[in-house]
């Protein structure tokens, strides 16, 4: 199933979809505080077994055109992002294949969705796509192996790492670049009973403007997801609704002779199998 | 005055601290939301203007030692933290001292606040002491200049950026050491009227088991709040309650001979000036 987030006043609801209609279930901190028996009410509604205004006080179902739509995500989610994780792109720019995995944090507050536009900031030439798979952590996870780290994971959702490449070259740190204003867009989350495991091999596109520009697949991954959540878990605690982004393939913008970076009227689109497409404009800065 | 925040459940509420007492004034979010007014009300309060029963709703005035702590910062809020920001510590180390700001984020899931345990993880010799100080920003800021950004500057708290060092230099990226655990403790937010500027030159101590290990003054910055501020400003919106933490002077544990760490049964205490001392009892991974 896809669940969504609403934005309800300062709240982020998470509501699951049903056909072009979305049922609101609760809260965002309370669905993940609570994440097992939210997941079985929705999976309930989903499928038709349980009537959709039975789900919760808060359920009014609506068409999802008259919703405003957030990533279903936790303000206090951490996003950990990867870094040079498929051979070929390692290989494309001036860092070469590492030994261990690259992560980098965004902060939820550069999250958006599909078909919102970004805006290019204004000491930038453009921004630069990078066409993602994204795994939501579905349980607390400390000091655990791949398998378990893995079998954690709620689901996926296509990601667009949209990169401003001159804050993010400035030092070594690549943190400033990796959270302009709305530049993590985030599909839907899809539940992993019907994404499948990413070395199941989901292939992955980038559009600019319709012409194709990255082509890769999850199978190709150099640190799978279980790997680098398990990593992570040595250190800090994960918790369900964190999420892990999990790099992009070759054919970046920045690499090309002449480089080439999105500008305003460009649109950008990321396709994964299974996951959907996640589309988004490019505007100027005078629209941050 | 000193805003806290207190945990209600899921959500922050953020108090002004009168004596030994707190008045809770409202949601960490509604407060930053409306910041000029909360603001005010809490002067009144902190200033005996106002009677403590009128402050809101949800005022019930406690004794400080009544409540669970935790920092008065949104969920959402990004912690922007400063490498190499004091000449002397980024020469004691491997880096040297940069002609840029070098930004690294925490998420807030990291953060905590005084006497409160910290684990080291397992899979690390110890954690590593970085006295700073955090400043909190109190506008939204976009595209700004520094003296702009300075002044937009809600207060100040002491913060200690304890780092597990085998982390952060697993790769060049340093994200995955600086979040560790409850590893970002940080002391009551001290209004800038209070705090006055760090270019006044706040003096800043770290003790470990009582032993003077850091020394630092903060008019030594290399980069000043508002300079970096307004640097991350061209690639983002600020927002009310974002955090920028600023460095730490020389002294650290892992650049002596041998090198030192934090293990379990340790204390550090980092006191900075008008901000006051804030503690930290190091514990065991069977803590985490």
């Amino acid at each position: 199933m896809k669940l969504i987030g609403l934005r309800e006043g300062r709240d982020t609801v998470v509501g699951v979809v049903v056909g072009e209609r979305v049922a609101p279930l609760t809260e965002v901190r309370e669905f993940y505080g609570e994440l097992e028996a939210w997941v079985t009410r929705a999976a309930e509604v989903s499928s038709g077994e349980s009537p959709l205004a039975d789900v919760s006080p808060l359920a009014d179902v609506r068409p999802l055109a008259d919703v405003t739509q957030v990533p279903p995500i936790p303000p206090s989610a951490r996003v950990l992002c990867l870094g040079l994780n498929y051979r070929a792109h390692a290989e494309e720019g001036v860092y070469g294949v590492p030994d261990q995995p690259t992560l980098f944090g965004r902060w939820t507050a550069s999250l958006s969705v599909g078909d919102v536009p970004v805006p290019v900031p204004a000491n930038e030439p453009g921004l630069d796509w990078e066409g993602e798979v994204a795994a939501v952590v579905g349980a607390p996870l400390a000091d655990v192996d791949p398998v378990t780290a893995e079998s954690a994971v709620l689901g996926y959702a296509v990601f667009n790492d949209l990169t401003a490449r001159t804050a993010q070259k400035l030092t070594a740190q690549w943190t400033l670049g990796k959270n302009a204003d709305r530049s993590g867009p985030m599909g839907p989350l899809v539940t992993a009973d019907e994404a499948g495991r990413l070395s199941d091999g989901l292939r992955l596109t980038t559009r600019v403007n319709g012409e194709l520009v990255q082509e890769g697949n999850t199978r190709d991954l150099i640190f799978p997801v279980g790997e680098v959540l398990s990593l992570a878990s040595r250190t800090f605690t994960l918790q369900p609704g964190d999420v892990l982004v999990t790099g992009t393939p070759s054919g970046v913008g920045y690499t090309r002779t002449p480089p080439r970076f999105l500008t305003p009227g460009d649109v950008v689109e990321v396709t994964v199998d299974r996951l959907g497409t996640l589309r988004t404009p490019v505007v100027g800065a005078e629209q941050r």
